[in-house]
């Protein structure tokens, strides 16, 4: 099943049913007015949205509404959770030689997680607003769940049950501020404003064999004005799955349902098990700049690529086997503020 | 004004009225069902529950309900964004100092501010459910504000304009569990799980002269087992006034209404400048149990207090100036989870 959430001028937003290929998509009923509302009593819910998703693929519905990517709202307008893990440890490893410091082994089996601000998404085709060009603005492309309610203390290999939906994000990083506010000890606050979510959110079982072990197979993709900047297998090179991610929140407290739990920067090691290769050279690229930089200060000795600037486009998604679409992509514009 | 929230069986809850006295409470009119909802409406929404609270001040209301904190959640019982600064930086040079750390000089200019989880609150009157006693649980006795939409950007001054409620925290934390997860730099996580808020959430106006400068101006108390733990004025030694805070949280970013940002430990100087005296010897104690151990540690070379075990109470409540409860108290017992 697929869901988005239109702009109505609320801040919740409108929940819509949208056509397995993108094409249309029709209200939901009223008692999931919202997608928030909806995960607040799914077991009642969901029942209604696949009837409605079945009909909406047969054509059989009348009213329906052309889906456009562009009217969406991020799936969770507001969230009362995001919580992003660094599940690609590769990518942490690559930055930290880049800048010379070492990392601890403890970052293999102990997930790194941060909790993030989530009272207000930016919209999946919306504009990324930059106070000051030397703030370092990066993307980072990544997948996220989002969880029913889960229990404190919740295992591995039953925190996966409490996935209801998956979404593509582009987690925004001002990377001039990140060293400063590290330094401080208390984690991301000013460097991380606001994320995107991909127009679509998708249930589990749409995603066929792509989710499995917890994970999201397929070459998620990363254009930054046009020019392919990664296309790195999300399901490759994750050393933490979603199960895991979840249960690493879970430790000492409950999630609630509408909890957002995010990969951190999708990132593959070459055949060699390093860095590997950009677009350019025929490597699977990267899903952020700040890592394509570290790899030039690898191989040349200093970064080329610069972060974005006003005017700059950035644009995610992923395709399925036949090459369609599968969240719808993210596609923003950064714009001074 | 004074509001509360009552156990209805939803996830939200039921906003109430409070009389100034904390003796009688009436729901809210349905379009401020719940204090989010109010909050996303206010302007629209305020008259209406100022007029219900004359009439209810003045005994004018049939069917109005006795009040009881007992019965009360969080005032929002999830909210979208629960962001904690650490505005009494004594607090933090003290904590630095019984362990043997330097404390920068620009934590004195530029707020220490972390990302709380606010997916679900703890009743005020609730248990806190503790996985394991070597987390070493701990009270944190803080004054919050919930803010009104806040731009990108907003400066100092003009951000005092969004504080809508205040209300009193206790951030639990769990000691046992920060060394290792700051250590690995991306802040606070499982070592902070649900906060609790008072049981009744106060407008600025209400607090005539104690609400001045952007810093609430009265004893906080804190009681373990009975005993007060400390009494500090929160409206001395804060070093950043709420302005402040709320302007830090906004540096790169938007918030939505009914963010919550937190004070941080509240926390005074003795009359020297050096750490204060415990309650027992005549001082004005602590607001967490950290603090007190770390003065222990200074003055007799190891910690003697123990931290919070299953069994143990903690009571946090600010009295006005004719000794009556501004908030109700938070009063909530350990347990083993």
């Amino acid at each position: 099943m697929k869901l988005a959430t239109l702009n109505d001028d609320t801040r919740d937003g409108r929940l819509v049913v949208v056509s397995r290929d993108l094409s249309a998509c029709a209200p939901a009923p009223e008692l999931a007015r919202n997608l928030q509302r909806a995960l607040d009593d799914w077991p009642l819910v969901e029942p209604h949205l696949r009837g409605l998703y079945d009909e909406l693929n047969n054509g059989k519905i009348a009213g329906t509404m052309d889906f456009v990517p562009a009217e969406c709202r991020s799936p969770l307008p507001r969230a009362y959770q995001w919580a992003d893990g660094s599940a690609y440890v590769n990518h942490v490893a690559l930055v930290r030689q880049a800048r010379g410091a070492d990392m601890p082994d403890s970052f293999w089996t102990d997930p790194l997680m941060y909790q993030g601000g989530s009272d207000s998404f930016l919209d999946p085709h919306g504009d990324i607003p930059l106070g000051d060009p030397d703030w370092g603005c990066d993307l980072e492309a990544e997948i996220a769940v989002v969880t029913a309610d889960v229990a404190a203390g919740i295992d591995a290999r039953r925190a996966l049950d409490g996935v209801r939906l998956l979404m593509l994000v582009n987690d925004v990083s001002l990377r001039g501020l990140i060293p400063g506010e590290l330094a401080k000890g208390f984690g991301f606050f000013q460097a991380k404003p606001a994320s995107a979510f991909s127009p679509v959110a998708v249930t589990p079982d749409e995603l066929g064999e792509a989710w499995r072990d917890g994970k999201l197979h397929g070459a998620l993709q990363s254009e930054v004005n046009g020019q392919l900047l990664g296309r790195p297998d999300a399901g490759a090179d994750m050393s933490f799955d979603f199960g895991q991610l979840i249960a690493h929140a879970a430790r000492t407290r409950s999630l609630v349902a509408g909890s957002i739990i995010g990969s951190g920067t999708v990132s593959n090691r070459d055949a060699e098990g390093g860095p590997g290769l950009p677009i350019a050279e025929g490597g699977l690229g990267y899903s952020c700049l700040a890592e394509q930089r570290s790899v030039e200060v690898l191989r040349h000795g200093a970064a080329r690529s610069p972060f974005l600037r006003a005017g700059d486009r950035v644009r995610i998604e992923m395709l399925d086997a036949h090459g369609l679409s599968i969240f719808g992509a993210i596609d923003q514009r950064v714009v001074a503020a």
